[in-house]
């Protein structure tokens, strides 16, 4: 990253913010937290409760929503969605380092791989015979980029990340560290000798525009047809989305989370970590599932449904479930007691029988 | 992959078929989806309901079980297991690249390192002291090889695996992007300050033929003897082998499960994805651990068994106690309706009593 | 490894041991176990229980609690914690190999780059601008290491590590291989469209002395201000830090674990392995937190104590509740008996009012 200065003018122009205190020719450096921030930083606060902290902050400006009184500071600028301004601001002053089309002389490029205008190329980079790479696009060192693979526009490409033969990126993706996209599937038939042999894994992997990838994830190739991610889903690390997935647009993914074969996650739904989902499932469109959640094969989870658990549950369910799974040594003693009771009564009752 | 053409007779005569309809000359080049195929492409179907899809296909040839109808496409293949013969036609349709004993001139062999006759090696290879390459492996772009590292004949190490010094693997052992093999093992003894210090981890990895591993998994070597994964297993991807960790022959472990130190995994296992295994516990041959299931350290799942949940429980007994956590809430107002009804009838009883 | 001779007299000498039999000029050259060891070998026993198995090892010399009984064998050393001064004897025995600043020629290092006296740079390195490099330290083949890093005296930076921008490692910090340190944090704001846009991820990670890393963990930078992992810390591999998380000095966690942002282990805790903690967690010192637990965000672990579970409870506690989660069918069986007899009680006393 680098930054460079903007003025609190300019950046509350940017988000349709208003100046509501201070100078707004004071430059801006850089965001910051709260906490951390000095000279020349800008900072925010989301709620009313956060604002005492942002009194006594070093920023050279605070964002604060509509109407939040905050006195004492340098600046201060109003926005709709102070934490949203933000990011915006920051995708301005700190953006991306630029490489001016330096193709690092250790890098091998196969003579029939065609590279874009202003594309950076890192030590140690292999890009194979066929290969399209776009304007602009930055692939950091270590990189291995196999044959007749495409790549779009204003990609990064962090170090290490290995792309297997074939498979295409949409333009302002960016994966990180060590992403491996295109190995094989897991998928084998036994033979008559009980050996495993490989079911063809010659399909491959298309990640649509603006979608980012965290270091370590792995995206296995189609075994046949595609897998594939939709533009502006964003996945975190360590994540598994095996052969033949469908992932929508806009879909978020926490870390560890593992996909299995041929399932599909519909557009805007939300996926915590470390949740497993078994093949041929489908989390429809906007659903959530919570952190650790099983979904067994071939389950659906319908649209707009929050659900935890294993096997997973509607979310209130489970909640209530585990409510009174804590309570079982309560449960286990009132029905003691109600045997005791009832044998009582029973003796009573044959007394009186008797009597 | 590159692929080369077969005649639909050739295929059936590989795979021990029979060609029931259509001309047996026909050109197949390459395995398909029968939704994805066109001309030149041979699909399968393994069950009757299938065969309708496969009537619209517009691949050159299908697969069906024995006895099957199938009209109206080009080409039908009877075979015993229209799945295996695809599978073993995708063998010789979709071999492997070759590269004819390419050594790239930026990969960096040791002087003392024999490398076999037909072996690939890639830029940015490294080959340590004293290891031994055999005839016809591939050494992708990146693969880092220690020091007295053995590796068998016709291995593919997909780009940036690492092998650590002294590791050892078969004959057609396929590595997928960013494997770890021989890392230290995780064990520590804490000093008298409370430090924690090293427990040596100086044994070794072995890794016998067939085995194929997916990508960013790990293997450590063994604290002072060897961890081992027997011929024909199959890992996939971001799985965790801990140190001196003895599996068995044709096993299959699907992604991000882990293994902790000293556990045995024995022949023809099928471990599910997610699972977490304890230290020095015990999958005996054949069993099958469902998804997600933690097994407890010393913990022995028997042979043949189907085991489920934290803590792994055979598979009926999990499936019915998930039903009754499910029931709890019912349970609950039974418990309540009950203790109501013995309370009425506690009174109506001293109410007689009292008469 | 490597390693060199010492006398039984010289490695009791080291761990303040006592040799008890044999001759303490006998030479050792390595650790082995019990079952594996041979001549110029020398092995331990924690417990009475394993000195059976002592008696008939082929080792050169055995240690020994202090008090134990054992004949036969050539060599014996007592020491107050046979396990800590095996691990002890080990450092000596198999200490890491030694490259003698050795830079090598296909290592790219930029200019300003400072690197200490005895760097070992292996091949396909790349050293960024600004970053220093502390003496005696090992930067293995494919380590690509970003602008303005820090690294410490006496690290070892297994191949592919990546070490981003402006990272610090202290001194003595072992990375395996591919551990990923400074990638962005997963976090983002959704805009007015409902697309996510990037929350800044432009703080850092510190890692301090004698951390150790295991391969392909992932530990990501600070979203603004800094993530990081305190003294003498043990991390197995495949674990996920995220953005902001701060982990203190002596904790241990084992393989799959992932730890939401922003979320605080204190020191001396225990974590197992695919633990999941939400984000804002705190983890007290010296707790600890069983395999495959889930900790809620924002969730306390208090100090000392000892949870498992989804969600963590006391441990007594979650075992309990698990006990009943097994009887969930008798208790069953029990309630329908229960409402059959309080029937047949009804009954019978209904009757007896008619009578």
């Amino acid at each position: 990253m680098t930054t460079e200065g903007k003025t609190v003018g300019e950046l509350a122009a940017l988000v349709g913010g208003r100046v509501v205190a201070g100078d707004e020719t004071t430059r801006i450096n850089r965001v910051a937290s709260v906490e951390g921030a000095g000279a020349g930083d800008i900072v925010f606060v989301e709620g009313e409760k956060f604002l005492e902290g942002a009194r006594e902050s070093q920023a050279s400006c605070v964002i604060v929503p509509q109407g939040a009184k905050l006195e004492g500071t340098a600046c201060v600028i109003e926005a709709a969605r102070p934490k949203l301004a933000f990011a915006l601001m920051a995708e301005v002053l700190h953006h991306r380092k630029r490489f001016g089309g330096l193709i690092h002389p250790a890098a091998n490029i196969a003579a029939s791989a065609q590279v874009g205008d202003g594309v950076y190329v890192g030590a140690g980079v292999c890009v194979g015979v066929g290969a399209r790479v776009g304007a602009g696009t930055q692939i950091h060192a270590g990189v291995i980029i196999g044959d007749d693979v495409t790549i779009g526009r204003d990609c990064v490409l962090h170090p290490n990340v290995v792309l297997y033969d074939g498979v295409t990126l949409g333009d302002g993706v960016i994966l990180h560290a060590g992403v491996a996209v295109g190995a094989d599937g897991f998928g084998y038939v036994r033979d008559e000798a009980g050996a495993y042999r490989k079911f063809p894994q010659v399909g491959t992997v298309i990640i649509e525009d603006d979608v980012e990838i965290g270091a370590h994830s792995c995206v296995d190739r189609g075994a046949l047809g595609e897998t594939r991610i939709g533009r502006g889903t964003k996945i975190d690390n360590l994540v598994q989305v095996a052969h033949n997935v469908r992932i929508g647009e806009r879909v978020v993914i926490a870390s560890q989370t593992g996909i299995s074969g041929s399932t599909v996650i519909e557009d805007d739904a939300v996926i915590g970590g470390q949740v497993g989902m078994g093949d041929h499932a489908r989390v429809e469109r906007g659903a959530v599932v919570g952190s650790k959640a099983g979904i067994l094969p071939g389950k659906i989870v319908r649209a707009g449904t929050v659900v935890w658990g294993i096997p997973v549950r509607p979310l209130d369910e489970y909640k209530r479930l585990n409510a009174h799974f804590g309570r079982l040594p309560r449960m286990r003693e009132e029905i003691d007691q109600l045997k005791k009771q009832v044998k009582d009564l029973a003796a009573q009752l044959s007394g009186k029988g008797k009597q």
